[in-house]
């Protein structure tokens, strides 16, 4: 019986096609340290009595930081060679959210997600209005080399000028879609959060579930939060993250039966691949994709920080 | 007993605070005017043994084509005196969706709307890169000329080079929201679409419920097609559009029932002030508003336009 007082933090790192044989020892643990990383910031802030949207937050942005992921620095090449990237947080507790598409040059297009969340009147903001938002709110920015990395810059280079564009799950890469983590804290508020830098070679400004409340996240305190990862457009055709929330409500599923109907039922026939993390009202924690592998971690009842890529 | 193989089709031209002395009768004839012919064009495609998808298209571009309606030409003007457009269109047959945000100089949104969804890769594109995805399909732009409407600009003006961003549902305000249309085909598939101009004087590209999926437009033939209007960040944080087929499918709601919980208990909390105009699978329509009125009509069983603004 989990207690009234449980905190619970989980995060993923993307899910894709992820070919074992291409994952060294040395990267499998470069990519859990980012993972167990951020966990450990993230629970950090929840022992401390910190918000659940405090955590998502703070974990978020560590997994940002990190040049192994597809989201902040790491963010993959558009097919005008920029980073565009998408954001989106949102709280059980009230149903506020703030989300950014489409921004460049924002270090932490998480924390300009809350600043659009806290300090606008608008949920969803993007492009140039994102990043004039993002300097009068004077959160940080960093300039291109900032984010430029030599493996996305090849990736790119390789689907330039073509109609190719590649979602970050392709057997050859390295590094792997949308990074994201949902949980509880001590009050019994959730949240959730989501980050990407999208597709390589990705063109005409798409935006993809990440930042849209409802498809890549989404956070109520009457049933879940969730933060998914995948191919996009399924999700956002799929209105995955909210789905897992109505199925609770209104169906009476456990979070468990939930997300298994999103992410190996709904999503399927959508060509939906990918997968999603969920924390529920009592601090349940459930990590499911419907893919070879999703980087994720999570931490348990007594405090100690697990991570995985494959299936057990 | 509606029949199996009953048409149905609906518009809105948009909810909001609407003062019946503020209402003409001349103006009201000019209202409703564009709504019955938007849905006597949407009709005759239904009654040809066109699709519900057609249907949508065909009577949203009416209503886009119409000035008195924001969306299309009459739209408002942005914080930077551009117009800046949204819109989506959702099949229910396949759960096929496209969508534009932010989108400049195309004549027809909803038309994009339809190209994303039939070929691209994406379901939401925006801003410039949205207007290059226009340009290499050919679909039909004009130039700022054909958009500039003496009252939106006069609007504009009184709130220019401040803070204040305005729904267009205030007051003093003869043109009010967003646009859309649901429809029922003869083979029983259902669709939606809806498009709008957003709010007058809105900053930092801010993306609305309109051209998000789930939001404010939905479609699937297990349950109903919906499109919204009101204060987009409200529908956009209520997940709307979706909630309404949600409450069909997993709690057994009618679709009376469904919309009723969304519009009036919902959104109520969340500033949602607005309304939905939705169809199920056996044709029936329902429109609903919390708020003094909405531009609305539908076709009935016998092919009669009906049309309204306040309560009946």
């Amino acid at each position: 019986m989990p207690q009234a007082a449980s905190i619970a933090l989980a995060v993923h790192g993307g899910a894709g096609t992820i070919a074992r044989t291409e994952m060294t020892p040395a990267r499998e643990k470069a990519y859990r340290d980012g993972l167990e990383d951020a966990l450990r910031r993230g629970h950090a802030v929840l022992r401390s009595g910190g918000s659940a949207l405090e955590a998502v937050e703070t974990a978020t942005k560590a997994l940002e930081d990190c040049p192994h992921f597809n989201a902040g620095r790491g963010s993959v090449f558009n097919a005008d060679g920029q980073h565009e990237m998408d954001a989106a947080i949102m709280s059980g507790a009230d149903l506020r959210a703030g989300a950014v598409a489409s921004v460049h040059n924002v270090k932490n297009p998480i924390a300009l997600a809350r600043r659009v969340m806290e300090k606008s009147p608008h949920v969803l903001i993007s492009g140039m209005g994102a990043f004039e938002f993002a300097h009068r709110e004077k959160v940080a920015l960093e300039d291109d080399q900032y984010f430029f990395d030599q493996f996305r810059y090849d990736q790119w280079q390789r689907t330039r000028g073509t109609d190719v564009y590649q979602l970050d799950h392709s057997d050859d890469d390295r590094k792997f879609g949308t990074v994201g983590a949902v949980a509880r804290d001590a009050a019994g508020h959730l949240a959730a959060a989501t980050s990407t830098g999208g597709m390589t070679n990705k063109r005409w400004m798409r935006i993809g579930d990440s930042p849209v409340i409802g498809a890549g996240t989404y956070a109520n305190d009457a049933s879940c939060a969730v933060s998914c990862t995948g191919h996009g457009e399924s999700f956002l055709r799929a209105v995955a993250a909210f789905d897992v929330h109505a199925l609770m409500a209104y169906k009476g599923l456990s979070l468990e039966e939930a997300v298994r109907e999103v992410v190996h039922v709904r999503l399927p026939p959508l060509n939906g691949d990918g997968g999603l993390i969920a924390v529920d009202r009592e601090g349940r924690i459930v990590l499911d994709f419907n893919c070879s592998g999703m980087y994720r971690g999570h931490v348990d009842a007594d405090g100690t920080v697990h991570s995985a890529i494959f299936r057990a």
